[in-house]
């Protein structure tokens, strides 16, 4: 008989120890022998009567527990979550998370905690929500080299472009609908600004290439300057905008970064709607595979927090494959250096943008000012497109990317 | 140091071979240890140079060798890997394949003989080529109860469907460039007649629901009966023809079944073109979940036979959750007996059609003759269906679904 421990009851917490029970006996099928939640960390007096046995609001009662084996940290945040789970892999315990701010900012710690140990850190749930991804880039795309990573990786931005796209709806009434529907916070910014989409990008390309990207290190935009006009424009060459996290391979370097892209139809990304999630990882052997689904929400985060619990129960010391290691951040190559397409929204004329960007592709929609002009340019690097555009009034940019 | 033996140097083992030499380091400290490809097997004389030292052409070389920790058969068909895998099994080697056929007629018994011997026999290239579906289906989705599965599995069939529905190319035409490119064999039947798909689909049915799933109990149709005038009625109604192997699970029991389905734009099925493959998986947590990419292919394949290598290599025992049991076939639910709405194209009059079937949605096409009457009936069982046909003179029939 495994003992699991489960750290918070909110959304998560809750969907967790919920998933757990109703399949409890095929999971312990799975797992090879018995389970059960014998606490359930939480602050609040007794939020579910189901569970008021195993409610406790100390920490060291499970910390100095030797029947736990496992611990299912869903806090998030990581003023109290670093702590406990520091702790909790340091006594031997196996730790799940998914917390994708903590895995961004101290993964390659927890992980060589957790290897010093000969425990798990397992953190499915911190990417994607139920989308297994983390496992798959890791374990069945291991014969790869990795040269790709692109995702929609954040719902709430997902589904105000989807409204945006296919409805004509202006952001900020996008955002309030996404407010009343409980997918965005009150406080939005990290969601719109990119900053969720910046984390789950910067575990990924970790766990791709080896080394830790901190978040800090890397360009992020988020969408807020996203206007209709954009969205008819890119239309108008068969494409839609998407909040990307990117992270390529260039030699021995990697460039990862957070932005809004102009996606062609044809690509997989571009059919990704609403508050779903997709991954697109691109191998030396496998090419492009694609992995797709609902990228947050109670239910599917429990589901990757529980097939890591059900994993991490039936291991036997550290997974071999699954550890990076803390790194200088030389190898991330400054984002001005990277070169890219780009849709440009401007007042000013075609003959100006010609004598400024060289052959540009001239794009057009319904009702534009007279003095408007949008067109997409030739590959040029960001410092020179940033640049040129302070020659022009420029309304709006936004990359181009080929996925 | 583990050495590894390759059973077959045709497409897939060359591949196998390439890929395990180009990444050699990288997968080294995946596996957190040396590796070599000690043995080759193949009965033409060294077809190639750079491996000349490790061409053998009996297998009993392989099979007595001690120093052999993983064996990786990629000769295809169930002739002589059954003998080889079993007796490699039964030696204490793990056994990696990418053969469906030798998994969906034997899956349980090689399953079963590994668990006896404490190895592992592991088979992640076997459906969808490089794309991780039989892992993740078996572990990162393993809090889930899986209620359906659905896929695209045969790249062949979903290459000549793409040319008929993208470029109005009828099937004889698309099946020529799809030999001529080598996507399809001389003798296609396999694959256009769905047998290929229903191998596939009854590998993930066996996993998802723990019962043997057997080729023969399926039904199977195949797209040689889909004309250009189907594939125009069903645009009509935003929707595509793809051929789909589904596995569904309907309280204790399963329906199972291959054959080609009209999709609609809408789902993430529809716009998997070409050669590529994606499997939709539906869990009770997770919600919907799909898997894209290159579906066969020398090097996609090759990525999921190495990754399985190295997850081989450096596992210790029988992984636990990769298990099906052998089984009556008396859980797979009679095909006559399911539901479903149907699309028909027949010769008769709109009258005769809603006295038959009932409340009936009209289909058009451009240059429909007079007496060609196309539409979609309402959820009506298989039985029932093929006897309404029989009233009428059906040109063409496909079953709708919805994923």
């Amino acid at each position: 008989m495994k003992k699991i421990a489960v750290l918070g009851f909110g959304v998560v917490g809750s969907g967790t120890v919920e998933v757990f029970y109703k399949n409890k006996e095929a999971l312990e099928k799975k797992a090879g022998e018995e389970l059960d939640i014998k606490y359930i960390l939480e602050i609040r007096d007794c939020p579910d009567e189901r569970y008021k046995d195993k409610f406790v609001k100390d920490f060291n009662v499970i910390l100095n527990d030797p029947e736990v084996a496992v611990v299912a940290e869903v806090i998030g945040g990581v003023k109290f979550s670093y702590g406990y789970v520091k702790s909790a892999l340091e006594a031997g315990k196996s730790v799940v998370t998914s917390n994708k701010e903590l895995v961004a900012k101290n993964g390659a710690e927890l992980l060589r905690i957790a290897r010093e140990h000969n425990v798990n850190f397992f953190f499915e749930a911190s990417v994607g929500g139920g989308i297994p991804i983390i496992r798959p880039l890791n374990q069945c795309l291991s014969a790869n080299e990795i040269d790709e990573i692109a995702g929609i990786l954040n719902g709430t931005t997902n589904f105000i472009l989807t409204k945006m796209i296919k409805e004509g709806m202006g952001f900020d009434e996008a955002l309030k609908i996404a407010q009343e529907l409980g997918y965005a916070e009150r406080d939005p910014s990290a969601d719109v600004e990119g900053h969720d989409t910046c984390r789950k990008i910067c575990i990924l390309a970790s766990l791709a290439f080896g080394r830790h990207v901190y978040p800090d290190n890397i360009h992020t935009e988020g969408i807020t300057k996203i206007t209709l006009e954009d969205v008819r424009y890119c239309e108008s060459m068969n494409s839609v905008i998407k909040l990307i996290g990117f992270a390529s391979k260039r030699g021995d370097d990697v460039a990862v970064m957070t932005c809004p892209a102009v996606i062609s139809e044809e690509s997989q990304l571009s059919g990704v709607n609403d508050v779903f999630n997709a991954i697109l990882v691109r191998g030396d052997a496998v090419g492009d595979v694609v992995f797709y689904g609902k990228g947050a929400g109670k239910l599917p985060t429990a589901s990757a927090v529980v097939s890591d619990i059900i994993i991490a129960a039936k291991s036997h010391g550290t997974s071999k494959t699954m550890r990076w290691e803390d790194s200088e951040q030389d190898f991330i190559i400054p984002y001005r250096k990277l070169e890219n397409r780009f849709y440009v929204r401007a007042n000013t004329d075609r003959r100006t943008a010609e004598e400024i960007f060289g052959e540009v592709r001239f794009l057009s929609r319904d009702g534009a000012p007279d003095n408007e002009t949008a067109f997409v340019t030739p590959v040029i690097n960001e410092a020179e497109f940033e640049e040129k555009c302070g020659k022009i009034n420029v309304l709006g940019s936004i990359r181009v990317l080929d996925y």
